[in-house]
């Protein structure tokens, strides 16, 4: 078997190094070929990610955004998050959004350890994807949330 | 005539197992080939959609998904839906979306309930899509709800 | 030439048999094929209307829905449009939809009235569509409306 | 050179003849060849817009509506926009909008003259992208408008 | 190596020269062919980028906008940017969309720096992801801003 290729999209626009904390997280628990792709901003992540789909040979892209606080913020990613979509359903491949939204939590430090996490999380999610989706079948509608604790199942 | 292959398209995201519910209400209804793919959240059903029905040959895919309550939330699932028709028109097959809101109802309990019932309710209804859509078609306008009480027809 | 052929896509959700209503004004004026598609929801009229055209030979289509009132409503509508006005550019053939909001009147009766007009108006328009194109141009910038009074030319 | 093709669609709805007005100017203007397609509504344009550069040849296409007052008409124009930017990716050809939104002005005399003047104005532009590109990039950041004033280059 | 090419795709609507502030600061700083394509309004720039790409042979396209202050601008606005990523999708470019929103400052004369600085960074933007992307790649996470002051990384 080959060995899979992940790629990384990301931006200049975030305050965290999102795809830095996940090519972390992929390499210290998997053998893969990883690709990076920087653009400016998040408008930029679909066809980034098609590319390295199409150009670089990727299995599976994880793209990775900062959206702002204000509506028109709001707006970009709703437009980015639809591009994301688009691009998969024209390749056929997944395309992982890791979107830490500026607003989420109160204060920087805590939002860089929400990029982190929920970039990290996102990462072993890529692993289960690739390797062992019957994992992610065992955690169907236990309320999984990544980067904060889970909600759990409902009871 | 080949047996149908249904395919199931679920998240981890979700607190409630609503693929389980649905896959237990097919079989117990029809013979049928399932095949089901797990994904983290409700923004990777269009492409697994997608792949169940090109890489596995999936005749119809029910796609389940439970968004938060939250205004992200609710532009993730308008995200997701238009993805799930996008899909939809690019392989000519149906893919049901149930789709249950946190906050259709005020209580865990009923959430859990409305949940299991608009599996199960959205099942049967791709088994009329599969093996008897003149059914359908006899209740063309009948105001039929999935999960709650049916509104009826106007008088 | 060979008899035109009408796809009629409607759905269970709805409260009035509006596909009914059209079919009746279609076969009082003129002689034409037919062909009737019933799916639970409107967010299923897309792919139906599409199938209708490509697998059985439709020339026209129209979908039928009537969105409820809840802010939700109104999101699944525009999803649905949206996926129609998709479905019409990927076959290049008419998909008109006739969509009568829940909230559009006060009262049942007055809803089921307006569901017919408007189901028969539109019935009237793929008519012209398809044997009288050059009755719209005479109509063009004429304040038609389907299932009201017309508004008018401005003046 | 062959002598190019401009289609007009509009639709019954509008209470405006936006495309006579239209053609008016671009007869006065140019030798020009015109083809004419009357639609019932707004979100019919895209589908006929595509079908003028399709199967009648045009080489830029007018697509003129106008939207009534409520939110609904709004949604409705976003959905009708939407779908003739995807016609133009689909063909790539121009399709000018020239949407009229019935509150952009208070009286009906003055919304026929908004009209009247954003038709032409826009008829204009056609000529403009089918003839003398040139002018168009002497006007790139000059603050044009059509119907109204030119808002003029900022100082 | 052939000689890279920059489609300039603006709008006479805007009430700057955006695309002549980018050429000018292209050509300052790199050896590049340049085609531009000026159209009436933002809605126009995801065909006519499409165009620089397919028939201009434009390596990467940047698309100029300044939508104004009211709802049905921002309306216009996220159509424009939907269209523009659907663009980027179908030809597997970059298209860097570069929007001024009015209201973005409070003056005219601040206004037009914005504009002016906007343009030229995010050229300098296009420099980098042809010649450089190993320079986006060392900015990733950095809290980039286009126009204004950068927001830094988090600490």
């Amino acid at each position: 078997m080959t060995e899979k290729k992940v790629g990384i999209a990301d931006t200049t626009f975030a305050r965290y190094d999102m795809g830095g904390a996940a090519i972390d997280e992929l390499r210290k628990n998997a053998s893969l070929k990883i690709e990076r792709y920087t653009v400016p901003g998040m408008k930029d992540l679909p066809v980034a990610s098609k590319k390295l789909i199409e150009d670089k040979g990727c299995d599976i892209v994880m793209a990775f955004a900062m959206p702002g606080p204000e509506v028109i913020d709001k707006q970009c990613a709703h437009e980015a998050s639809l591009g994301i979509i688009a691009a998969q359903l024209l390749t056929s491949r997944h395309i992982i959004e890791v979107f830490v939204h500026e607003d989420e939590v109160e204060h920087d430090k805590e939002l860089a350890l929400l990029a982190d996490r929920r970039a990290r999380e996102h990462a072993q999610n890529v692993l289960k994807l690739l390797f062992k989706p019957q994992e992610l079948e065992r955690e169907a509608g236990m309320g999984k949330r990544e980067g904060f604790e889970d909600a759990g199942p409902l009871r």
